[in-house]
């Protein structure tokens, strides 16, 4: 038993699908250890520097309030219990560049930030150096484990790889449920297959993409995942200046539809284009491989790309994936003949919660 | 930078090949985190309260002690360091029953207790329910990732899925280095194959097999793994009264030449069975399918059991691995369609004392 005498205290930003299932999951924790203090959507919050009382039904105690959100308030609420004594956690499952923006502000006043949100580990650097400039001098942390494989254990495998002394040397993999999903449909072993316009509706169908499929199509979610291992490997902590930006990518959205407004609209035209995927995969086919949409940093090269790829028929990448599964193998001084591999979903409100809830355990 | 003042203070037990690796990891790290305060083997002991000056060559420094090991009198020891309100650590890198039996006067006396032994986790329930006691009273922890797949992350990742409430419904994988060895280079998805026989010679002389090779075929290490894995499972935790020797397990030594005291006298008379195993081999590729030597833990059937099973040649098992990998398949209601998988080299003086090194930093 942890001689621990109060429990940690948690405000949630964002109750979406994976907010909502993260409050669920914290509620099934035994009660000793976490109390809610504030759920905020963007526009509301509901706040009780002594605890919520979540032990109903959570979702219609919040309907009741109807008090603003804003964040410079929260943050002087949570700072005062800092200074209480109390051991503090903002957990952002937003994915809002105005949230992300403020962690530096909640990590100087000794609050946790424990969050799924790409954004603010993902963009400039000056904003990352922030980050752990503010965490290291408070004492308080930042993690974000479910930022890249949701609920996979990818980036604690890397920080322990790390952390160790290990030397990485390259690490590859599928890191886009929503690429996985289209990609393991559309080329495999086998020669033809279906039209690339016609995978992408049916991945759009079941939910796999974004509304907007462009939002998927363009690599920027790969490329931003990328970013945030990068930043974790210390040779390459400063070689991304603008984020994911700063990442070589290769958007698979057509020029010619680039910039159109809705998802619609895009799949529409998205047919226009299915003769030169078409000629992708049958270059692929003839040389025994499969294409699929993969992040590489490469560390010794120096490169980190989010780029389509052929894999041999024979590779992992082409046999054992599945569904929207992500991989990433970790190729390093230590798993040197053969990498060390994690696979599984990577995307989905009930793992990447997990996740976030695994981080506050850690925490 | 973590406001702790003092150094945790380490001492280390075993410094064989693992062993050795570790303390090498371990001075690599910065040297206000951790003091090694002694080292011992199963015969000397070098130790010094306020640290050991290791700065230089430590295997020299070592060899300079001829003071006995006596568990009870480190004990002591470390007891009064704890008492002094430091933070102490016992990493046990034997493999030895003695130390194992006596983690629950350390973790009673307040030292944490970290180590790859899987002898005190896998043995019988009153010593695994005395550690649980032991560690709950006193706070004091104990960490064994590299129990089971040296420095992959399958203990914490169990422990994540547990921990936030996911219900774990199958743990399916190979488990021992070696099987996985022999089996990749046995029974592969073309027809025919070498002799069994001389796939074990070939492991033993590359290191792959214990000295007696009958120490990896009879599944012991296999069921340990299991053990572990199993009592981490709230459903399982009582499941196997005596351990290891509670797992159903398929021996793979032949009975005739069970027994037999020499891992030469072994390997000279093994061929005399190559044509049971090509039988074996045989019928699987009749069904299209490859032999694995894996651990299955099915949380839904209560069955736990280390066995020789067939494999689709399209399974992961079959197409996925190579070398001495380890792989690892979590099924999960939050894995429901897919599993999380891990896989990797599950064995190695350097992945195992990272996986020990892992433990140390989270604690």
């Amino acid at each position: 038993m942890v001689s621990q005498t109060q429990p940690t205290l948690v405000a949630v930003i964002g109750i979406g699908l994976v907010g909502a299932e993260f409050v669920d999951q914290l509620l099934a924790q035994p009660k000793e250890r976490f109390q809610i203090v504030s759920l905020s959507t963007s526009r509301v919050t509901l706040f009780n520097a002594s605890g919520l009382d979540l032990s109903s039904n959570w979702r219609s105690v919040f309907q009741q309030t109807n008090a603003p959100t804003i964040l410079s308030a929260l943050l002087g609420e949570l700072r005062a219990l800092v200074e209480a004594g109390r051991k503090v956690v903002l957990v952002d499952n937003t994915s809002a560049e105005n949230v992300a923006n403020m962690y530096p502000n909640f990590l100087a006043a000794g609050v946790n930030v424990i969050t799924p949100n790409k954004k603010a580990f993902s963009g400039e650097q000056k904003l990352f150096e922030d980050i752990l400039a503010a965490s290291e001098k408070s004492s308080a942390r930042f993690l974000n484990e479910s930022t890249v494989g949701a609920g996979l254990p990818i980036i604690s495998t890397l920080k322990d790889l790390v952390g160790t002394g290990d030397e990485v040397t390259k690490i590859e993999g599928v890191f886009s449920g929503t690429m996985s999903y289209i990609f393991n449909n559309f080329s495999t072993s086998a020669s033809g297959g279906p039209a690339f316009s016609s995978v992408v509706n049916v991945a759009r169908d079941s939910g796999y993409t974004e509304p907007h499929p462009g939002d998927d199509l363009n690599g920027a979610d790969v490329a931003r995942k990328l970013t945030i291992l990068s930043r974790t490997i210390p040779a390459l902590r400063s070689a991304l200046p603008e984020g994911y930006k700063s990442v070589e990518t290769r958007s698979l959205v057509p020029k010619a539809i680039d910039g159109l407004a809705t998802g619609s609209e895009f799949m529409s035209r998205l047919p226009e284009f299915d003769t030169e995927f078409d000629t992708l995969r049958a270059e692929a086919q003839k040389e025994g491989k499969v294409l699929r949409y993969v992040g590489v940093i490469d560390v010794e090269k120096g490169v980190i790309k989010a780029s389509l790829e052929k894999y041999e028929n024979t590779h992992a990448f082409a046999t054992s994936l599945g569904g929207s599964d992500n991989i990433i193998m970790f190729h390093t001084k230590r798993y040197g003949a053969r990498p060390l591999i994690v696979q599984g979903a990577g995307a989905g409100a009930a793992v990447t919660a997990m996740g976030v809830l695994s981080d506050l355990l850690k925490l």
